[in-house]
């Protein structure tokens, strides 16, 4: 089961070095923004409404690998693609961001759900949720 | 003479703290981005392109003063409208940052029209050209 | 009553904008952090543990006035001399970021002592408690 | 040949999100700090001298891989050991974050020695100068 979303992000001035290209950091704040987005537009909520209504306290990242093959630079306006695969209690989101249709760079990220326990506020992974998967279909 | 732009900004999830509410210098990385966006709107060229064009440094900041009226966070929708009056060297940017038409963070910001010295490499103010002013009419 | 504290900080290239000097938002960053180290080593607790122990939910900015004096840029050690002056349910904060001795940005703050409505959850402003302000003497 | 450093790093309020644990981008943020760090100790300049004294562009990522096995939160103070190894035209740095002993997050990152063509500005890869690779040995 894989579900997708595509939108465009413009490179700011701000998310560049003295280089003049990208910080790569800044496409990891991208990246969690387009899992958020990808999210959004399954469960028709943000990520706000999402945390309420399915109870859990986020899906930080466990993993990831990313390559970057070509810079981009403030202007740019990139599009990322990004597809999800569930697994029990975590998921995988591949993220491909490019230019004008050639691939600037592909990152792969598994995220855990997890929820806080009730009792000691500890958050600990959780199954994700059969509501939510069902909206991914 | 003053110009103005208005655009939509999400807050994301990573622009957020553990307060739950934007963290406030992200405030300040949007309203940088509305300038270029601003300024992208008059002359019709990106931010990169501007600098070759115009062969100028940037616009950095001299002074700003902002006012936190109301929290946003993520999953908000704000809009962001700008308005511009220059001076000589410099010019001067109210943005007002809202969500559904109730202001939540006005800021005003001086800036300076910077060159490169062509012998040192030192930046230097200079007088923002006629042809960037004239497209602002 | 003013209370005072100085701290270094290291400005690195990912601080820094292709202009090659400091993005701006990133002194927000550093200042924030500062009002941070302030009230450390004046309660002996980070942040942390502060907001556990006096059981409020941060000091959010109300307003903020900076003026950038002389740009600073990666490897650059600045100095950061911080000092507070408390109201009611407010304090101010000025920071005042030097590079060996020069003055280069200078940062009044206005933050408000929040807590949240255990009823609610809705952060709503409260005195300063007096055990923290007898700290600061 | 390896060469490393360690150094530690304050998480701070505005590095964590509202989950309360570090956004995970502000981790790279780190580690481009930690490199840049581990090229002081060794070369015995800040980045902005090194840049000028060997006369190249910086080292851009070109791949990362990631593992976060423990969050961290504000106030922590966290220790970050980073080694390096030399390919020709690359390097491989394997950066270790750890609070307390106990390891949070592991990366590895592969950059390339980057300079500029003279005639053109395009940055190009370049074999890592033998005066920078004797001071890491």
């Amino acid at each position: 089961m894989t579900f997708s979303n595509s939108r465009t992000v413009r490179i700011e001035w701000g998310d560049c070095d003295p280089a003049g290209i990208i910080f790569y950091p800044r496409y990891f704040e991208i990246f969690d923004a387009s899992t958020a987005a990808l999210f959004e537009r399954a469960l028709g909520l943000t990520k706000f409404e999402q945390l309420k209504r399915f109870n859990f306290a986020g899906y930080p990242l466990a993993r990831t690998h990313a390559k970057f093959i070509k810079p981009t630079r403030f202007g740019d306006d990139a599009t990322v693609d990004s597809a999800i695969t569930f697994g029990r209690s975590s998921f995988e989101v591949v993220h491909k961001l490019s230019l004008k249709g050639v691939l600037c760079v592909e990152a792969e990220e598994t995220r855990v759900w997890i929820v806080r326990d009730p009792a000691t506020g500890a958050m600990k992974s959780h199954p994700v949720p059969d509501d939510v998967l069902a909206r991914f279909r």
